[in-house]
């Protein structure tokens, strides 16, 4: 198994596992298809932070012209330091701090995306303290169902995020009434992992509407930002949205409105640009199932027992024989489950597998569950590799702690 | 609200919520039941380091007489840090690592719990390599429902832990003929947040047998594990199950047979010990429900998202009405929910809020999703309080990443 020139046996002799692997390639070739799908129109694309932080990666998707989409004050400074301008971030996220505010204010970022009447007057107050202007967007809610997992689902009447779309026109009035407030956007995200293309077009529609209302009350929107949550195929479907038609949803429904588009593409992106390389450690037998037992575990990737995400997992080296396996990592809870009775290359200790699909929603979300030390994260470039997250030591994990002067 | 004699308020302060806060007192007062309930037994107390694996906790129970149940190198290293002997520590897990193994040995450490034949091989290769020898229990499934989350039971035959009981025996025998290995003990652990007992005793009862049934064949146990796993009360009920009950089965079963008894709690000796305090950051009154936004979030705390955890939630400052509320954090999925529907104190932007029972499985599973940083420790001890774990800056966070050559 290769990514891009380099094997992965081959790192795994340099590298001990777990470890993440990504392929600056596949991240190039996925920005590509979202800048020609979307070409006819005037856009930004803006890559989902959250979906993988590290600034390789984000320096990687700068150099290609990306723009940030960000949720907090700690992903803006990752953005700004992978070389990403402030005139392509955009902050959104239901809880945004004063000292968030105030930092993005302080650096110029291109727009708020507003999840809420209290985060609007917060934000025109420090705007106004700081004497400066934010640029927002107001996040609508349009009542889809996105057909994801309930968990990542985000466009519903009753979810945290957003304004009911019908509430949307009031609180555009306020905030074009408010000092220190420009209004420029409307922004709109439904969910994330969304196989069904449906849900968006719907979603688009209405926004669409909105836009227009607007407009006859003389407020000018210059920016829709159509959110990002494109699925991926994780291997257990072959279906995979196509781009080229979610672009020809916005053009249809958006096209003519005059405005610039941002897409905010994160799992998409970098979902299928990674893969995390594990060790089997045992090869268990029991009676009714064998078990193959991963050196790698849910703190270092806990999709599967999180939303019971599937991942497709592969060995590493061809293997003549197949064999059916719970593949789990060496967590003490049952829920550190890779996959169950799940086909694949017969293994032995010591075997490589890698888990596919693994760029997005990985790394970032990893813990010290257990007090295991973090996988490192090595990004890929045609023959070329370098570890773009070491591994920290135990010292460092143990230096974490400072005991009281009474003990 | 207070822990011990420091007012929950006082220390916001000084200390930027989120936080969590844990009472020393609280976690003496757990030991002490645990102590006073196994009195009539040849006892040892080892604290399940996974729940909460800060030293200063771990020292806290050193000072009381805690020997540690580990599951990870790193574990291990903690509870050596934190002044707990090698000889009271155990090391169990599914997936230990040849490295993990040959430190565990190097240390001294009481009793490897082995999950597996293949781990049996392997310790036994590793101590003849050392020259030294393995002091081992064999972790027996009893095949017993603990009735409790799917994703924390582990007792049923079909899991990836331990040895079918019934095939025990003959793993016994093997293990007995092995080199560098010395059979001690038998370990059996079904679970984690049991509320009924009745598990444990059917489960103690199948250990008895199969312990006689070892003598019979001339296998001496000298040491029984009894594992951890007793569930505390969340506020959801008003059950909590009693240890001395819990000690009176082991008594019952296992007293008779002249062994020491080993103890593993974890959620018990914590969980209701600590706190995870917050600040509401927006009140967002929708059509449906009233979201409190709180600056804590599921990378703080993951149990209420991964398990579907209650926890009880208070305000810190009384208030004179009641409001229902649905009570999430800042990070952008529907997941990063606390509670839902539930009844509090009425709320305003700034207020304190506290989420009880954070004690075990709280900062121990913390990541830096969204790329948040880490939720600061607090022990309180009487008068005294102290930061057992540091809030890491932004440079911190950043400087864990590094960019390849040719960005």
């Amino acid at each position: 198994m290769q990514v891009e020139d380099v094997t992965i046996g081959e790192l795994a002799k340099h590298i001990p596992t777990p470890f993440y692997c990504y392929s600056a390639a596949a991240i190039a070739s996925n920005y590509q298809r979202y800048s020609d799908a979307f070409a006819g129109l005037d856009s930004l694309i803006c890559y989902a932070v959250k979906a993988n932080s590290n600034q390789a990666i984000l320096a990687t998707l700068a150099q290609l012209g990306a723009g940030a989409d960000t949720v907090s004050e700690g992903e803006i400074r990752r953005a700004l330091a992978a070389g990403i301008k402030a005139e392509k971030i955009v902050f959104a996220g239901v809880g945004k701090s004063e000292q968030e505010i105030r930092y993005a204010l302080s650096q110029g970022i291109l727009q708020f995306n507003v999840e809420s009447e209290p985060e609007l007057e917060r934000i025109s107050a420090l705007a106004v303290q700081m004497n400066t202007t934010a640029r927002i967007s107001i996040r609508v809610n349009p009542d889809v169902e996105a057909k994801t997992h309930a968990k990542i689902t985000t466009g519903l009447a009753e979810n945290k995020f957003g304004i009911n779309i019908d509430l949307a026109p009031q609180l555009y009035i306020k905030a074009a009434s408010l000092p220190g407030i420009e209004v420029t956007g409307v922004d709109v995200h439904i969910g994330s992992q969304l196989i069904n293309l449906e849900p968006f077009a719907a979603a688009f529609a209405k926004v669409a509407e909105l836009v227009s209302s607007l407009k006859a009350q003389g407020i000018t929107i210059k920016i829709i930002d159509i959110g990002g949550g494109l699925g991926i195929n994780y291997g257990e479907h072959s279906d995979e949205p196509d781009i080229r038609t979610y672009a020809e949803h916005a053009k249809q429904h958006l096209g003519h409105l005059g405005c610039k588009i941002i897409v905010e593409p994160g799992r998409s992106m970098v979902g299928n640009a990674g893969v995390l390389v594990s060790k089997v450690e045992y090869v268990k037998t029991g009676q009714e199932r064998t078990f193959l037992i991963l050196d790698a575990a849910m703190n270092d990737l806990i999709r599967p027992s999180m939303y019971d995400a599937y991942h497709h997992i592969a060995t590493v080296e061809q293997k003549p024989n197949q064999a059916v396996y719970d593949i789990v990592g060496p967590v003490c809870e049952t829920g550190d489950t890779f996959a169950k009775s799940r086909a694949l290359g017969e293994c032995e200790q010591g075997d490589l597998v890698a888990i596919m699909g693994a760029g997005a929603y990985g790394a970032v979300m990893a813990s010290h569950y257990n007090s295991r030390l973090n996988a490192p994260e090595v990004l890929v470039s045609g023959k070329q590799y370098s570890i773009i997250r070491e591994r920290i030591s135990f010292d460092t994990l143990l230096a974490m702690d400072t005991l009281p002067a009474w003990l």
